[in-house]
């Protein structure tokens, strides 16, 4: 009998400890699950004899030690900040690890020794960072197998609520950190596009976004990431003359978003004065030099966003509240701050509002001279409260990963994300199975 | 016979050491001069038999407590991080301090110390900070005297160059720290006006600027500061309703510098691709989005920017060079160091040009029911490359101070900036005697 050791039972891990469970008797494991609040672990395992619950402190250091020297593999859903020290335990003890988080340096660092003690440490193997790299790894190599020159890669994913729940105007609301959200964009977005570089600073970023199409579901708008450069190297395509990856929003989403950035409503970086004692229309004032014309404050904003005053973006303005005389009733409050609380009530789900995830490969190249395009899209909805969207496709890869390496499937060791054919493509397969599947056209 | 220890004998210092060795004898001290480049103090005292010059490492803790102990009051023109050093062995050897440096955390903890030693550490006593702190607060008294209601303070000062000196179209060259002026303004402005507080973020801040207009030397640009609303608390007028510091610059600086902040160029948290291998104006085409229409780089840019492409900026923008097929040259390089290179060798200051420093305080007031306005202008030029306009307004009240310190003229005692009447009245009359005087207007 092997065990796994899953950190972390918040709330998009629903879906990975049902997948984990359902296996845990074919695939002879307990799993046990930690959490500083014991009965997010326990309400999971609902009863199931293969699993254990467990009251989980990761600073204490004999319970870290105790864990994981008992497990065959952790699967770390903390915050990314706290996985170093998960990993160097797994080091220390010859642990594989799982996560669906950014390889940091730290971890990194953990390189040639995980090969050394021939663990596998894999990262990155969530929804994004996660299906992202194995569906455009897929397309990659069967491209490449083909012959073909990749000449443009174009990547977007959101986190979204299906359209049948959509009941505000921004067709959004809260399916994960509300914080990560609000803060979305900040610092210059890289990327190339035909052979050029480009750097687009955060306070244009929302005014540059593009129409994306997705079969079934809509249009959106996609704003480029931070950093779209790094995974060129990540996907072995270093001279392709353009990469783009972006985040979907509904469509007019990111113009009424931009009007909040242009104001300086999501800095995250001073204190507003008397926050307590302003109403939502005083503080967003604030922001408006006096120099500015307009009867009112919704003249105002439009002359200085250079907006509609009767237009769509207004009216997403407008149904936050962010115009309106309440008190926003939160002290010492940074702008950002001041804006997700708001927002956090507005946007709120709803008992049966579904997630979405949707994710688009756009890919151009050539082959046998002739220029060709493939788009490939999946759209994952959530079943319910427990197997959302998110969870689905956050979860089942981190579990169908894990059981792989506890059958010793994977021959790559070492620090890695899932780019590699032996990895991906089982996942893949799996994940296809269970319906969350890419739908690919030509042209 | 006394002994005044002067730390750091850079650029700026030349008038403050001049000052104080000209008193020297009159005033019974011997002055020794500390610098990592022994010979910049050396070429300073220049023979002067009341000088001594040091070969001084702030780092070295055995000179730091020798040189210290040994003197009767310190004067720190050292990088305003390295302060806390020498207010920490001030303390240990009861030993006066001043510096031009606005009062850090660090400093500000030794206050109650200080008091206890009987010490007055005197900050912010050069220009700006230091000469705007004294003469804003003179007026503040005297209106406050005559049972006057302050109801509005703007203040604006700029380090620029005598209008005989200007040969390009901004008006600008650099006579401090050229990368200070490059990120000048990143963060957001924070203002009272009209009892409403007012945010202006970075990205806004160049195209919101207003026009300062002083008697003989021209129009100019003044664009807020990151912090007014500390001031209140500096002046004793808490419950004014306008109070705005700026910066000013010579007219139409600011709306090309605008275009600079709107492109990205001034940029400093992340490195360029391939910095070295670009001209300047593939650099900055590449902060132009793909989208943007126009025959050329010119025309996005005025597109992009909305600016006219045969206009005043458009002039200052290219007379930069940075739409020029030259090569930019330099590895690894952020937006903000590729710009301020190109600038540096642009807007360096010859032979014979004399630097100009600005200040204007306009007050508005109600004095027996009438309300009134003041304004207060101060211009100094540069005599020659020692005596500097930067020099002598920084200098010369540190060097004023320290004497008045050193025969014992000030009560007051601990971390202090002078705002007191017994510490700035005398220097203002003093540099008066010295040509630094500022010239009211009432209406």
């Amino acid at each position: 009998m092997k065990t796994i050791l899953l950190l972390g039972a918040g709330r998009s891990s629903g879906s990975l400890i049902q997948y984990l469970l359902k296996n845990a008797g074919d695939k002879q494991f307990t799993l046990r699950i930690g959490d500083k609040e014991k009965h997010f672990a326990e309400d999971k395992i609902n009863g199931n004899s293969s699993g254990v619950a467990l009251q989980f402190d990761i600073e204490n250091e004999q319970q870290r030690s105790d864990e994981i020297n008992k497990a065959d593999l952790v699967i770390s859903l903390l915050p990314p900040a706290l996985h170093f020290l998960v990993a160097k335990e797994c080091l220390r003890f010859g642990k594989n690890l799982v996560t669906a988080s950014y390889v940091s340096k730290e971890i990194l660092s953990l390189h040639e020794e995980a090969i050394e003690k021939n663990l596998l440490f894999l990262n990155e193997c969530g929804l994004d960072p996660g299906i992202d790299h194995m569906s455009a790894m897929e397309i990659i190599l069967k491209l490449k197998k083909q012959g073909a020159t990749i000449t443009s890669f174009c990547s977007y994913t959101g986190g979204l609520i299906a359209p049948e729940s959509i009941d505000n105007p921004w067709g959004y609301k809260f399916t994960w950190n509300p914080r990560n959200v609000i803060l979305a964009g900040q610092g210059t977005a890289k990327y190339i596009q035909s052979g050029k570089y480009h750097y687009l600073p955060y306070h244009r970023l929302f005014s540059e976004s593009v129409r994306i199409i997705v079969e079934g579901v809509g249009k959106f708008d996609g704003y480029a990431n931070r950093d779209s450069l790094a995974y060129r190297h990540h996907y072995g395509i270093e001279n392709i003359p353009t990469l783009i990856r972006g985040t979907l929003r509904q469509e007019g989403f990111c113009s009424a978003w931009q009007v909040f950035v242009t104001l300086g409503l999501t800095d995250d970086s001073f204190v507003v004065e008397n926050s307590d004692q302003l109403s939502y229309r005083q503080f967003t004032e604030a922001f408006i030099p006096p120099s500015v014309m307009g009867s009112d404050l919704e003249e105002k904003i439009a002359h200085y966003c250079k907006i509609d005053p009767d237009g769509p973006s207004m009216e997403r303005i407008r149904s936050t509240g962010i115009l309106e005389e309440k008190p926003v009733g939160l002290k010492n409050a940074s702008p950002a701050q001041i804006l997700q609380q708001l927002l956090e009530k507005k946007w709120v789900l709803k008992e049966g509002d579904k997630d979405m995830i949707v994710m688009q490969h756009q890919f151009e190249y050539t082959l046998g001279g002739i220029r060709k395009k493939l788009v490939s899209s999946l759209v994952v909805k959530g079943d319910d409260q427990t197997d959302t969207a998110m969870a689905k496709t956050v979860g089942l890869p981190l579990g169908i990963a894990a059981i792989k390496i506890l059958e010793g499937k994977f021959s790559v060791k070492g620090v890695q994300i899932p780019v590699h054919e032996e990895i991906f493509k089982p996942i893949i397969e799996e994940l296809q199975e269970m319906g969350i599947r890419f739908v690919e056209s030509e042209d």
